[in-house]
């Protein structure tokens, strides 16, 4: 077995879910995962864990999906299992992208409605995702699968104390600061960005791949929060799939904290297909500052993606609740979709008029220009 | 695919589990059964149940008890899970029947122990075990893989309504008997088999392959009994694996209902270790008679070897809750290990000093020599 792979469940087991001796472990594995399923399986018995491995088969979901006529229950017996997990490793890494493409998506939908509480108990407990690098993830990526295997060993086995302490930096900022700005020069007027929006009272997440951190993927390395009445124009130049649609140079203008006005390049129609979905689409949800530097280019997965540095994203509806004041509620939405722009040129972003990161340098960092 | 598989799936469900809509079902997946687990999926679908499908990867299996310090738990979310299903349907296949070969007898038997309750509550629920035709298994019967595709669907694939009325004679007669005999010429003493063991007030399985008939195997095709204090000697020619390691021409000798004595050509460790497992494991759990004339080889598989026409078949361990009268405790036990003897040739079963078989021959068939 590649050392690495042993590696990162001990990243994943140990950092990310900090798994005690006598802990009720599942580990979702997908079709490709069998070799890091492996390699967790064996750290879960050095910790003394019990462990349930489930097989999350999109081929396998497909055939139920299509098959099902569409009225679905909650599933008593997975609901009892997760509701009685402490931890959920979910072990991505499929052998086809679009192994459920022809699900349609009413049934999708309404699958996912039965499955609400189930979700919520899982998400109940400390969950973390991951992904084992396979060769359709390497496709996705538009890479060879050992060229892939690198990316994704670089990005996730990094020194994640180092990078929760710098972090911390950045949470404090973005804890003590009121007003964010995002300011990005374009070609042309419509891929500028400048962009106002308001953290006041929000609490940032050291996301830093670990539950300790109230943070769920692994890798990870941003830093987020949950911003609210947003006001200019905002560029996002990092492709993206959604909804299985490449979308590609989006344009948002925001007046009165709503989405007034779009554009793509690409994929316009199911940009405004998601923004259409109810209110809470059109404002935001997230901000968020990537600073994962293992991670050093763009895959078209959310999942890296969104943590490299050099980036800022910023998600169109359902705020997290850990940004939040105990009690109150952030903006809601049934969707949550990220958007990228990548800061690495002729960018600044001011939190209370001061600079804190220009052309992706922080302010703490070598090179950084007041 | 294969409309064999989908014809397989289509037995399991509806023939032997008897899924209802809304039925929880967990299907366990191994690694080699994938096909097998999108074709049953599809079928759930169709019947509207509820399915968590669980991956039974051996080589996750033995990473963790290797891993493991050997003091296991009952895993509470596992308990969960099966408490609150309708069905479970093991889907076997795997890629290497060698996959655990190197986890210690003891780690084995300890998590056994540990999984007793988990174990129990699965067997609650209406369970079938059933195989996909894997180039594993094929190896394992020394086939190629299209070959054995044919042996499989041969026992799956039958006429199951047909097969269970014939069997039921076999059943009336081990209902109102007491008293079983097995005599077998063997080459030399140790070869030879002379067992005497008392049936009285236990109640005959007639196993058509469906939860129905208290059936939990696919294929099946045996009648079997919960036997008690067994005296004499016992003789098994046909090849096994037990825990990864091959088991040939075992003698067992009983005297006051238990096993006072051993021997094994080849793999005697193992037999003593299964037999040492606890009290139990020297005492008898079953009596089988093997009836499926679709399965016409040994392939070294017990789901398929045992339910073989002209073998009879012994297990040392466990004895099934359905022989037994209504509260009363069988043999107790961890294990529940089948061994099995060939009884084409030089040998009779009786019943209270009646042959009910010789030779092979049921005394209602063709052939059959009083």
């Amino acid at each position: 077995m590649d050392l690495r792979i042993r590696e990162h469940a001990e990243v994943l087991v140990d950092w990310s879910a900090r798994v005690e001796p006598g802990d009720d472990v599942v580990v979702s594995v997908a079709e490709g995962a069998h070799e890091l399923a492996v390699a967790v399986a064996e750290k879960l018995g050095e910790r003394g864990a019990n462990v349930v491995t489930t097989y999350a088969s999109e081929e396998v979901s497909r055939a139920y999906l299509r098959a099902h006529d569409g009225e679905f229950d909650t599933a008593a017996h997975e609901l009892a299992l997760y509701e009685n997990a402490d931890s959920v490793l979910f072990l991505g890494g499929g052998r086809n992208t679009f192994a459920t493409a022809d699900v349609p998506g009413e049934t999708r939908q309404a699958a996912s409605r039965a499955n609400q509480e189930v979700r919520e108990a899982r998400m109940d407990a400390d969950w973390v995702s991951t992904v084992h690098p396979t060769r359709s993830l390497a496709q996705q990526a538009g890479m060879a699968v050992e060229q892939y295997r690198e990316f994704v060993y670089d990005a996730v086995l990094r020194d994640w104390e180092a990078l929760a302490e710098e972090m911390a930096k950045m949470k404090a900022i973005l804890d003590e600061g009121s007003e964010v700005r995002l300011v990005k020069g374009g070609e042309s007027a419509s891929s500028a960005t400048d962009l106002t929006m308001s953290i006041e009272g929000r609490t940032a997440v050291n996301s830093a791949a670990s539950v300790a951190y109230d943070s769920h993927n692994l890798p990870s390395g941003e830093v987020f929060t949950a911003p609210y009445d947003p006001e200019g124009e905002v560029f996002f130049d990092v492709p993206m799939t959604l909804s299985g649609t490449r979308v590609r140079n989006v344009h948002l203008s925001f007046e009165d904290g709503e989405v007034v006005d779009y554009a793509a390049e690409t994929g316009e129609d199911a940009l405004g297909d998601i923004l259409d979905t109810d209110e809470g689409a059109r404002r935001l949800g997230e901000l968020g500052i990537g600073m994962n530097r293992g991670i050093d280019r763009f895959t078209d997965n959310v999942l890296f993606d969104e943590k490299m540095g050099d980036t800022v994203h910023l998600a169109v509806g359902r705020a997290y609740d850990a940004c939040l004041p105990e009690g109150e509620a952030g903006n809601d939405s049934a969707v949550h979709v990220d958007m990228i722009t990548d800061v690495s040129e002729a960018s600044r972003l001011e939190v209370d008029g001061e600079v804190v990161q220009r052309n992706g340098a922080f302010r703490w960092e070598d090179g950084f220009e007041e």
